[in-house]
C-alpha cells in the first residue's frame, strides 16, 4: 500500500517538432522548434512526463537539475525551487540578467530555471498522480470544472516555409490579409469548435491588422477577440489600435513593451474611458483592458505593475511561472489584486496542454479562454492527441496527467534534433525570416 | 488500491477548553473558551480531524456546510469555497459586514466562511493524507524544514480566574509587571526552550509595557522580542513606544488599529530612520518594522495595505485565511511584494497546531518564529500533546496530520460545552473582565 516515491532516474529527450510558417514581429517560426520531454521514473517504476522550453540555455541547466533529483521524493514540489538555486550556483554560465530579447518577455536566470523547474515539476506531479491513483487537478485541490476553454490562435502565415521542401507542408495555406485570417478562424471553428479569436499581430503595419480585426468582428459578431502585436508599439499607436477596436476587443495584449509604456498606455485608456459620456457600459467605461505575457512573466515583475495598473490580465505561462503551484499562486495574487487571470501558449505539445488543462481547471478566477498553439502542431509525443471539443478540452479524471508517451513518436524527435547541425536547436524567428528576405533584421521597438 | 474518496459523515463537536486569565485590551480570557472539532469520515472508514473558532456564530455555519460535504471527494478542497458561497446565500443571517469587534480583525461574512472552511479543509488534508498515506506537508507540495520554530507567548496575567473556585486552577501564578513578565519568560525557556519572546500587550499604560520589554531585553540579551497591544494606541504613542525599544524590537506588532494609522506609523518610522545618520545597520535604517494579524487578515485587506506599506510582516493564521493552502497563497503574496510572513495564534488545541507546523514547514519566506497560545492549553482532545524542544515542534511525517483524537477526553469537554449555560458558548473577554470589575467597558481606540 505505501508506495516508494523516491527518484531512481530522470530521462531528458531534447526534440525538435514540425512548426508552421508562421509570421510574428520578429520573423516568422523555423521549421522545427526545440522542446525538451522530461520523465521521472520512481523507485516503484512509475514514470511522470514533462515538457518545456528546448534550447540549449534550457538543456544546460536542466542536465544538472536531473542529476540532483535522484534520491529525491516525487512529492518534494517545494524543495525543486532549492534544488534550482544550487543549480544557479553551480551553473557559472547563468547568473544575473540573461537578455536574449524576444518573445518571451524579460530573460533573466531565474526566469531560465522556472522554465526548467516547470518540466521538472509537471512530470513529478504525473508521476505522483499515478503512483497515488489521483489526477493531477486532485493533487492541486481538485477541478472546479469539468472543461476549460481554449481560443482560436490566429496567426498571418504563409503557406510554405522559406527553407522549401525541408521543411513539413500543412494544408492550412496563406493568410495575410483580412480574408485569408477570416477564413483560418472558420476552419479553427470547424474542426476545433472555437468561439474566441485571438489574431497574432505587430506583423503588418496596424491598419491592415485593426482591418483584420475588424473583419473577424463581422464574420462572428459578438464573439471575443483580442489582439497581440507582441509590444510591436508605440504609446500613441497603441491608444489609437484600442481607439478604433475598442468596441470589439475583449482585451488587448502586449501593445506596447515594458510596464512604463504600459502602464501610460492603461491610465490614459481609463481616462478616455471616464471622459466619454456616451452610452458605454460600466466595464467599457473602465477602459479597454490591457492583457500581458511579456511585461508580467516573473514574480518579481507584478509588484510594479500591479501598483501602477499596468495591466488588467495577466496570461499566465505555466513554463515562466516555474509550474502548475506556481501558477495557482500567480491566479491568488491576481485575484487579491483585482488583476484577471487566463494562459499563454508558446509552442508546444500535449503534454503542456494536459498540465494546462489540469491547473486551469482549479483556477477560480480563470474568466477568460487560455490560448493554445497546439492545433499548429501536427506532430506530438503521445499515443493519443488531446482534442478540442466546443473549443474545450475535457479535464482528465485518470491518474496523473492522463497522456501517454509514445516512445516511438519520440525516437523520430530526438533523432531529428540529434541530426541537427545545431541551426535548428535554438529558436531564432529571425534567422528564418532571412532565408526569406536576407535584409531583414529584427525591428526596432516600437516597430510602429 | 484505488480509495474511495467519497465523503460519508461530517461530525461537529463544539467544545469548551480551559484558559487561564490572561490579560489583553479587551478583558480577560474567561475560564473556557469554545472550539469547534471537526470530523470528517470518508467510504473506507478513514476519519481526518480539524479543529476551528467555536462560538455561535462559527457553528451556525458549520452545520450547514457539513450536511453539504457529504458525497462530495475529500481530496475536492477547492470546492470548499464553493461550498461556502452556497452556504453564505442559505444563512441569510450571515450576509455583509458583522463586526463583532474584538481581537480578530475586521469581522466580515466572508472572514467568519473562511475561518470555518479552515477546519474543513485541514479535516480533509488529515483524511486525504491518512488514504494516500502522506503527511499533510506532502499534500502541500513537501516540507522545506524538519522542524518550525515558535515563541514564547508571553501574557500579563492574572493567578486566578475571578470566577474563583468554577475554574480550572494553573501553576503559573500572577504576572503583573516587568519582574513577573521575566520570570514567566524564564519558565517558558526552562520548559520548551523557546529562544523569542512575544508579549501580549495593551493591557498597562505603555510606560509599563516598555519597562517590562526592556526587562527582557536585560534578561534575554540579543533575543528577537515583540509587543503586541492589539492596536490599543494612538499614532502617537505607537511612534514613542518605537523609539523606545526599536533597539530591542524584532517588530511591533499591531500598535494601532486601521491600515491607514499603521501606514502613518510605518511612514514616519521609515522617515525617521533615513533621518537618522547614526550607527544604524541597514535594516535598522529601513525603519522598525510593523507585524498585523489585524489590519491585514483577510484578502481583501492585502491591496491597500500593501501598496501604501503600512505593513512589514503579516501574522497569518490558517483559522482566517481559509485554510492551510490559502495560508500558502497569502505567503506567496507576500514574498512577491517584499513582505514577512510568519504566524498568528488565538487560543487552539493541538490539531490546530499540528496544522500550523505542516503548513509552516513549506513556507520558504518564513523568517520569524511563528506564535501559539498552546503552551496555555492544559487540555487538549489528543491522545499525545505535541511538544516543543528548543522552542520548535518537529514535522511529522506520519500520514495525515500525525495526531489522533483521544475520544474520551473529546466527550469531557463536550459535556462541559453541552452543560454550559450559554454564558461561556462567545467568548467575551469583557464580560469577564466585569466579574472583577463591574465598572469595566470595553476601552475606546486608541486606548492610550
Amino acid at each position: 500500500m505505501t508506495r516508494d516515491l523516491t527518484i531512481t532516474e530522470v530521462r531528458l529527450t531534447p526534440i525538435l517538432v514540425a512548426d508552421p510558417p508562421l509570421l510574428n514581429t520578429q520573423g516568422v517560426h523555423q521549421p522545427y522548434t526545440p522542446r525538451l520531454i522530461v520523465e521521472i521514473v520512481t523507485a516503484d517504476g512509475i514514470t511522470g512526463v514533462g515538457e518545456t522550453y528546448g534550447d540549449t540555455k534550457y538543456l544546460e541547466l536542466a542536465r544538472p537539475f536531473a542529476t540532483k533529483l535522484i534520491g529525491r521524493q516525487v512529492s518534494d514540489l517545494n524543495g525543486l525551487f532549492t534544488v534550482a538555486d544550487e543549480v544557479a550556483v553551480d551553473g557559472a554560465r547563468v547568473t544575473g540578467q540573461v537578455d536574449v530579447g524576444g518573445l518571451r518577455g524579460v530573460q533573466t536566470a531565474d526566469k531560465l530555471r522556472l522554465s526548467v523547474v516547470s518540466g521538472f515539476e509537471v512530470a513529478c506531479l504525473d508521476a505522483l498522480g499515478k503512483s497515488l491513483g489521483q489526477p493531477v487537478h486532485a493533487l492541486l485541490g481538485g477541478k472546479l470544472r469539468d472543461t476549460v476553454e481554449y481560443s482560436a490562435y490566429l496567426f498571418y502565415r504563409w503557406a510554405d516555409h522559406p527553407q522549401g521542401v525541408a521543411a513539413e507542408k500543412d494544408d492550412w495555406g496563406a493568410a495575410v490579409d483580412p480574408a485569408g485570417v477570416v477564413e483560418q478562424a472558420r476552419r479553427f471553428t470547424e474542426r476545433y469548435g472555437f468561439t474566441s479569436f485571438k489574431l497574432k499581430g505587430g506583423v503588418f503595419p496596424p491598419d491592415e491588422e485593426i482591418a483584420a480585426v475588424r473583419a473577424l468582428a463581422e464574420a462572428f459578431p459578438g464573439h471575443p477577440l483580442r489582439l497581440d502585436p507582441n509590444g510591436a508599439w508605440s504609446v500613441e499607436t497603441s491608444l489609437k489600435v484600442a481607439e478604433e477596436l475598442g468596441d470589439v476587443l475583449e482585451y488587448l495584449e502586449d501593445p506596447t513593451l515594458g510596464t512604463p509604456a504600459m502602464a501610460e498606455v492603461a491610465a490614459r485608456l481609463r481616462e478616455a474611458a471616464r471622459g466619454d459620456s456616451g452610452e458605454g457600459d460600466g466595464e467599457r467605461r473602465a477602459g479597454l483592458p490591457l492583457a500581458t505575457n511579456m511585461c508580467v512573466t516573473t514574480f518579481a515583475e507584478i509588484k510594479e505593475a500591479f501598483t501602477r495598473d499596468a495591466v488588467q490580465v495577466v496570461l499566465s505561462d505555466h513554463h515562466y511561472w516555474g509550474g502548475l503551484r506556481n501558477t495557482q499562486q500567480l491566479a491568488a495574487i491576481c485575484r487579491t489584486f483585482g488583476v484577471g487571470v487566463s494562459m499563454h501558449s508558446n509552442t508546444h505539445l500535449g503534454i503542456s496542454l494536459a498540465a494546462m488543462t489540469h491547473v486551469a481547471s482549479t483556477v477560480p478566477n480563470l474568466h477568460h479562454a487560455c490560448d493554445s498553439h497546439y492545433p499548429w502542431q501536427s506532430e506530438d509525443v503521445l499515443t493519443e492527441r488531446l482534442t478540442f471539443e466546443n473549443g474545450r478540452v475535457t479535464v482528465s479524471d485518470a491518474p496523473g496527467l492522463g497522456v501517454e508517451l509514445d516512445r516511438d513518436k519520440l525516437a523520430v524527435l530526438h533523432r531529428r534534433w540529434f541530426d541537427d547541425d545545431g541551426s535548428l536547436r535554438e529558436r531564432d524567428d529571425a534567422a528564418a525570416m532571412r532565408i526569406a528576405d536576407p535584409e531583414w533584421a529584427t525591428p526596432p521597438v516600437p516597430r510602429w
